[in-house]
C-alpha cells in the first residue's frame, strides 16, 4: 500500500482555497500512485478555528466542503480532518474528528480523545472527547487513526487518564496514522520525533504523521511530517516551513530496517528566522496585503524586524520610517541609514520636534510645571506610533511591531507608541536571541550595520539613556525571564538556583505589573514553548507575583 | 443546624487580605450562632486565578492559606473552595476542589467533577474532573456538596455525560450545598434561580448557594446567593453587588413551607448600572488606584462613562479631559461642560490644533498632496488618546475607555486614539443600551445634559459629519449585532428572520474585520452573557464572514 501525506498550508475558514488545494493534492496522489492520501487534522476548516466552530453554519461549510472532496475520491483512498456535530444530546456539540473516504463515499469516521486544553489550546471549549474506538480497514490492512494530541499521553505523568492506542491496538492493526496541527516551537521538533519514535516503539508498528503547516495569525505550524518504522527509527522527515506531498510504500517501510539519512537539523535561531519568515508572510498573504511599514530607530530590534520583513515581502514592499527627535543620535539616523542602503527598502524620515513641542505646549496649563519624566518619554513614542500608523492609514502597508520578548515582559515599551502594530514579529524573542538572529542575518553579508549589533541598546527617550539604566544587564535579565516565563519558577524557586533576591524580586513584580499593558499588544508570533497572547492568560488585577 | 453563607468580595492572589477576610467572617458567623460557614469557589484565592494556577507556588499559598483558616474553625465547621494538587500521577496536575473543615483539622476534601470550559471559561485547562464522589457527615446530617458548575447539567441537552448529584443522590443526603463563582449578566439571574430550584425539586432537597461578589478585572460577579426548600421555593436571596452574611436554620428552611417575599428585581440597566459601578471600583481599589481620567467628547458614551466612575470614585477623583478641535461643534463642548458642572468633577480644556496641524506639515513631504481622508480622522483620535495617556502618566490617573458595543463590534473606532485605556467601562453595552442607562443615570434630576441624549451620535472628525454616514441607525444595528453575538446567527440564518440580506452582510463584514482592533483593546467589564474580550475568541486571519 502506498501513503501519501499532504503537508499542506490552509487557511482558516476559507473553504474554496482549502477544498481547492485538497482536491488538487488528491489528484497530485494518484497520479504519483498513492493508494491512500493523508491531510492533517482540521484541514478543511484550518486550525485553529476558534470560536468560528460556535456557528453552526462554519460546521455545515466543513460538511459541504467535505462532500465536495469525497467525489474526487475515486480509485484513492482520503483520511481528512474536520470538524463534525455530536449528534447525543450529551456532551459538547462537536467532534474533533477524520473521514477516511473511499470510493467517493465517507466510509467510517474517527474522533478525538485527547483534547489538548493547555498553553495555546482550547479544544475541549469545543469539543466532546471520543470514547470509543475503531480501526480503518483499507485494502487487506488495519490502520490505527489518531488525531494530534492521542498519541502525546505516553510521558511519566500524562495529561490524561486514557490511551486511544491502548485501545486501538487491541484489533491487531498493521500501521498507526496520526494527522495533526501541531504547533512550531523551536523546542517541539525533537520532542515530536521522541514521542512519535516512543510509540512506533512501544506498540511495534509503522507511524505515519502528517502535520499542516503555515501560520494562522500567531501559532506557526512547521510542518515536518514525520515516518518511522516499527522499531521507532525515523524513516523520512518531510519539509519544515513549506508545503510537501511526499508518497511511501508500506512495504518498503516495514520491512527495509536501514538507517534512513537524517538530513541535519536546523539550529534553534535558523529555525526561529524560518519560522519568523513564514510567520510575516502568512499574516500578510492571508490578510490580503501586501506592503509593510515599521519604524527604524538604528537600534537592533527593529533592524532585525526590517531584515526579516524585507526576506518576507521583499524589499520593494517594506517602507522603513525613520522618526528621530533631539535625543536621537546622529549615529542612529546614521545607523538606520546604512540599513536601508544594505537592504534597499522604501524609508521615509519624519522627525517628530514640531509635534513633541506642540503636545508640550499644549499640556503646559495642565501641567503646571512639573519636571519632564516618563511622561514626554512616551508621548514621544506615541508621536512616532501616531506618524507610523498615519503611513499605513495613507498607503495601505500594516504595521510591524518590533517589541521583543524581554521588554514585552517586564513593560520597557509605551503602550499605543512602540508598542503599536499589527503582528509583533519578535515579541517571543528575547533581546539575547535578537543579537544572535541579527548575526545569523548577517551570515553571508553585512545588512544590519555592525554599529547597530555592537552598541549598548537604549530607546533615546532622553539625553544619553541606556536601557540599563532601567533594567539590569539582557544576559542576566533573560534568564530570569526564561525560568519564570518558560519554566514557571516563582521567587523562591529563582532565588533558590542562585538568582539575587533584590533582583528577583524587582523583574517578577515588573513582569506581572506589565499584564495590563500586553493584553493590549498585537498577536506576536509565536516560536518558543511560552509567548505572551493566547497561550499565557495571567490575571490583570492580581496581587500574586507583584 | 444553622448554616451561614459568606458572600464575600475577594482579591485573585491577594492571600493575606482574603484569609484575613475569611477568618473574620468564620467569626462573625459564629457570634450568629453557625454551626457551618460556607464560603464560595476558589475563595482562597479568588475566581479565575487563571494561569497563576500554573506557578507551584501559588499552590502551595493556597494550601498555606486554609491551613491558617483551619486553625479557627473551632466550635464551627467551614467549606472553603481552593485549588489542590492532584497526587495521582495521570491526569492535569490540580483539582478545582473544597475543604470540609471542623474541629480544626480538614476532614475531607470534595473535587469539582463539571469543568466549564466555554465563554470565559478555561477550568478544564487546569483541572482534572472529579469522578468520584461523597456526602458530608455533619452533626447527623448528610450533606452533598458540590461546587457550582456540578449542579448546571440539567438541560435538554446538558453539556456534560455524567451528573454529580445523581451519584450523590444514592447516600440520601439531607441538604445540597452548592459553592460558586458564577460571573454576572444580565441574564443570569433568573437562569441561576431556575436552575437552582430545578435542582431542589429533582432531588427534593433545600439547597444552600453561596456566590462570589465583586469584579475581577472584566468579570463581575453579583452575589445573590440563594436558599431553596425542598420543593424548589427560594427561601432568601441575599444581596446583589454587595458583601453579604446570612445565617439560616436548616430545620426552618425544611419545614416552613410558605412562600418567600421576594424582593422586587432589578431591571437590566439597574443590574448593568450596578454592575459597571461594581466594576469600575474593583478595579480601582485592587489595582491600588484611586483617580480616573476620560475624555468627554459632549457625547453620549463619554457622559455616561463620566456619570459611572463619579459615582464608583467620587466626583473628585474624576478628571474629564475635553479636548476640541476644529471640527468640534460649540453645542459638544457646551453640553461637555454642562455635565461637568451638574456633576462636579475635574476637568481640563485642552484644544488639539497645534498638534493637529504639527502632524499635517510634519506628514505632508511623504503625504505628497493626497487628499484629508481617515487617516487624518485617525490622527486625531490618536492625539486625544496620546494627551489622556499624557494626563494618565503625569498624575497617576487610570483612563477610562468609553467604547460602546456597537462601536466595537463594527470596528468604528481608532486603535490607539479613542480605542485606549486601561477598562472599556461600556464597552459590552450596545449603543441603545446606552442611551437607556443615560435616562437611569438621570433619574432623579439631570446630569447628562439632555442636548447630549437627543442630538444624533457623531464621531466630529470630519465637517457635519454623523455615526449615520458609516453606519445603519442603531436601533437596526444593534438588533442584528445581538443576533450574530449573543445568538452566534451566520448571514444566512440572519436574512432568514427578515434583515436586510446587503446590510447583514455588510455588518458581519464589519465585524469580523475589526477582529485585530479588538484584540488590542483593554479589557471590558462584562455585562452580557457575550462580551467581546476573553469570552469571544476569534481568528484574526480568518475568512469566514468577511
Amino acid at each position: 500500500m502506498k501513503i501519501a501525506l499532504a503537508q499542506l498550508n490552509y487557511h482558516i475558514g476559507n473553504f474554496e482555497a482549502n477544498t481547492e488545494k485538497i482536491i488538487s493534492n488528491i489528484q497530485s496522489a494518484k497520479n504519483k500512485g498513492a493508494d491512500l492520501v493523508v491531510f492533517a487534522e482540521l484541514a478543511i476548516c484550518g486550525y485553529p478555528p476558534r470560536d468560528f466552530l460556535e456557528f453552526d453554519e462554519f460546521i455545515s461549510l466543513c460538511e459541504n466542503a467535505a462532500q465536495d472532496i469525497a467525489k474526487h475520491c475515486i480509485d484513492i483512498a482520503c483520511i481528512v480532518g474536520l470538524p463534525i456535530r455530536n449528534d447525543v444530546l450529551q456532551g459538547k456539540d462537536l467532534f474533533n474528528a477524520a473521514y477516511f473516504i473511499e470510493n467517493a463515499k465517507v466510509k467510517s469516521i474517527t474522533k478525538k480523545a485527547l483534547l489538548p486544553t493547555y498553553d495555546v489550546f482550547d479544544e475541549y471549549r469545543y469539543f466532546e472527547p471520543s470514547t470509543s474506538f475503531k480501526c480503518i480497514d483499507f485494502k487487506g490492512k488495519k490502520i490505527a487513526l489518531t488525531i494530534c494530541e492521542d498519541l502525546w499521553n505516553i510521558n511519566d505523568n500524562p495529561l490524561y487518564v486514557s490511551n486511544p492506542m491502548d485501545e486501538l491496538i487491541k484489533e491487531q492493526p498493521d500501521v498507526m496514522i496520526n494527522i495533526a496541527a501541531s504547533p512550531f516551537s523551536y523546542t517541539h521538533d525533537d520532542e515530536r520525533i521522541k514521542v512519535l519514535s516512543d510509540n512506533a516503539k512501544k506498540y511495534h508498528l509503522p507511524v505515519f504523521y502528517v502535520n499542516q503547516v503555515g501560520a494562522q495569525t500567531e501559532i506557526i505550524f512547521d510542518g515536518g511530517s514525520l515516518v518511522f518504522d516499527a522499531d521507532g527509527e525515523m524513516k523520512a522527515e518531510m519539509k519544515y516551513f513549506e508545503e510537501d506531498l511526499q508518497v511511501f510504500d508500506l512495504t518498503e517501510v516495514e520491512n527495509v530496517r536501514n538507517k534512513y539519512p537524517q538530513p541535519e537539523r536546523l539550529t534553534d535561531i535558523e529555525q526561529i528566522h524560518d519560522a519568523l519568515i513564514l510567520g510575516i508572510r502568512d499574516y500578510f498573504r492571508k490578510s490580503g496585503f501586501s506592503k509593510a511599514v515599521l519604524g527604524l530607530s538604528g537600534g537592533i530590534d527593529s533592524a532585525v524586524v526590517c531584515a526579516l520583513a524585507c526576506t518576507a515581502l521583499g524589499a520593494e514592499n517594506v517602507m522603513a520610517v525613520l522618526m528621530p527627535s533631539k535625543f536621537s543620535s546622529d549615529h542612529s539616523v546614521q545607523d538606520a541609514l546604512d540599513l536601508v542602503n544594505n537592504i534597499g527598502c522604501m524609508h521615509e524620515i519624519i522627525p517628530i520636534r514640531d509635534a513633541t513641542e506642540a503636545f508640550d505646549g499644549m499640556l503646559a496649563p495642565a501641567f503646571k510645571g512639573l519636571p519632564f519624566n516618563l511622561t514626554e518619554e512616551n508621548i514621544q513614542a506615541r508621536i512616532r506610533g501616531t506618524i507610523a500608523m498615519a503611513m499605513s492609514n495613507k498607503f495601505g502597508y500594516i504595521l510591524l511591531n518590533t517589541s521583543n520578548k524581554s521588554e514585552c515582559a517586564v513593560g520597557y515599551g509605551t503602550l499605543y507608541g512602540d508598542m503599536c502594530g499589527a503582528i509583533g514579529v519578535i515579541g517571543d524573542v528575547y533581546k539575547t536571541q535578537v543579537f544572535q538572529l541579527a548575526k545569523y542575518i548577517n551570515k553571508e553579508r553585512e545588512l544590519i550595520p555592525i554599529n547597530t549589533i555592537v552598541k549598548p541598546p537604549s530607546a533615546e527617550l532622553r539625553p544619553d539613556q541606556k536601557d540599563s539604566d532601567s533594567l539590569p544587564e539582557y544576559d542576566i535579565l533573560d534568564r530570569i525571564l526564561y525560568q519564570h516565563i518558560e519554566f514557571k519558577q516563582g521567587s523562591a524557586a529563582l532565588i533558590a538556583k542562585g538568582f539575587d533576591e533584590a533582583l528577583v524580586k524587582r523583574i517578577l513584580k515588573m513582569v506581572n505589573a506589565a499584564e495590563f499593558k500586553r493584553y493590549q499588544t498585537p498577536p506576536i508570533l509565536r516560536v518558543s514553548p511560552k509567548a505572551f497572547g493566547m497561550g499565557r492568560r495571567m490575571p490583570i488585577v492580581g496581587k500574586y507575583l507583584t
